[in-house]
């Protein structure tokens, strides 16, 4: 029988790959991947049958299921399976989930975990989730509707650093939230869009501003708050040398 | 001029660095790298010049203050340099301030994310960080003196999962705080000893029995306060089939 391997592809650049993601995407026979995975990385896995993976809103249960019935098939058939994940799969992407359902049907799962994008984003573009004397603490937080509507987001306000992924269509909700219940109006925020690629692009601003509507920016992106985005101006000073204002990536 | 790469050496195994850590290791000429780099992750590197940039306790600002101008002396010199940390170097280690130091001295730097031990390790021993209906959230946060005697423990209760590093020495008085503050005393605890190594061992507990003194646990552990800590019963149970109470690594 075949076994699935359950494998982070980390934010994007190949390099950042896992050595035994690199290796085990070379020798899949089935790949099974998401929405954000990259094509730089998919192109490892040439000799392989890809299977998008990707969900649209509204279909997404419908795919689910789909997802777990091909990759049960497969390993049954005594391929080996690779299910795809941008950044970490054990961070919210339904990797568990899955995980769960593969060892119900008898099949062998392997977990390879990748470098998070909820984290790497930001730090390659001069925002560490933590500093000493600036953030002792991160939380990373799901934005989407179906989090942010059925949470008091009061519970985030005294972390230092957040990290929210899917919020982008919520930003202002979201902003307007932790303002309300005490997040320092003035704060910094930073949006990575397509964070380590060639078109990211970083949008710099204060949770006000992201409250008031008046900040622009597409999905796919990270959004972060905290004390923590200021660094980018020290860290970034050098190597941008006078292309600070761009947003263009400096690392 | 040499560089100096700031290289994150993930939670051990060295199929868990990234592709471009292993490169810039195998062409490095002087290595100074953190006390919880594992042994086979700094073979890769036997050509260079290993520097044991550990801290002892009590030493931390003169050791810190002799890496940073090692780093400086061997980058001026000319010679490639990594600065290699384990898990991420974003994440409590010291790795910004190290960035803007060597910025200050002209010199050029490249973060290489790695695999964070905060989140692969629980995920490997079956806690993913958030799981659908279950959490949507997760902080990761220092445990040390330092931060748990000037911070409100109260500020973490209402996040669904807490990961606490360098948390073990402290953990009854952690436990303590968060329960007094309103953390379900039932609520589940893992401790995962040596995370990715062939030492590693997990301890599953609760939070009051953390708060009473009762739980034997040796630093270094990753520490997971969370509803997630109950899923490893399921993620783990075929492939333990008969040793689940021993503690042992399962993926």
């Amino acid at each position: 029988m075949g076994k699935v391997f359950l494998v982070g592809a980390g934010p994007g650049d190949p390099g950042l790959l896992t050595v035994k993601a690199h290796r085990i995407l070379e020798q899949a026979e089935v790949v099974v991947y998401d929405r954000l995975v990259s094509a730089e990385v998919l192109a490892l896995a040439s000799q392989a049958l890809l299977i998008d993976g990707g969900k649209r809103r509204g279909e997404q249960e419908r795919i689910q299921d789909e997802i777990n019935q091909l990759l049960v098939h497969h390993a049954l058939a005594g391929r080996n399976v690779v299910r795809l994940k941008a950044g970490d799969p054990m961070v919210f992407a339904r990797g568990a989930e899955e995980w769960e359902y593969l060892l119900g049907h008898g099949i062998e799962v392997e977990l390879v975990p990748g470098v998070s994008s909820a984290l790497a984003v930001p730090s390659l573009a001069g925002i560490p989730p933590t500093c000493r004397g600036i953030a002792a603490s991160f939380a990373v937080i799901a934005g989407h509707r179906e989090n942010f509507m059925r949470t008091d987001w009061s519970r985030y306000v005294p972390i230092d650093t957040l990290i929210i992924l899917m919020g982008v269509e919520n930003r202002e909700y979201i902003a307007e939230s932790l303002m309300r219940r005490g997040r320092s109006a003035s704060q910094f925020v930073a949006f990575i869009e397509n964070g380590t690629t060639a078109r990211e692009r970083v949008v710099e601003t204060t949770v006000a501003a992201v409250a008031a509507g008046r900040v622009d920016v597409d999905p796919p992106a990270i959004f972060v708050i905290g004390d923590v985005v200021r660094l980018r101006s020290r860290l970034a000073s050098i190597e941008l040398a006078g292309e600070e204002f761009t947003g263009e990536r400096f690392a």
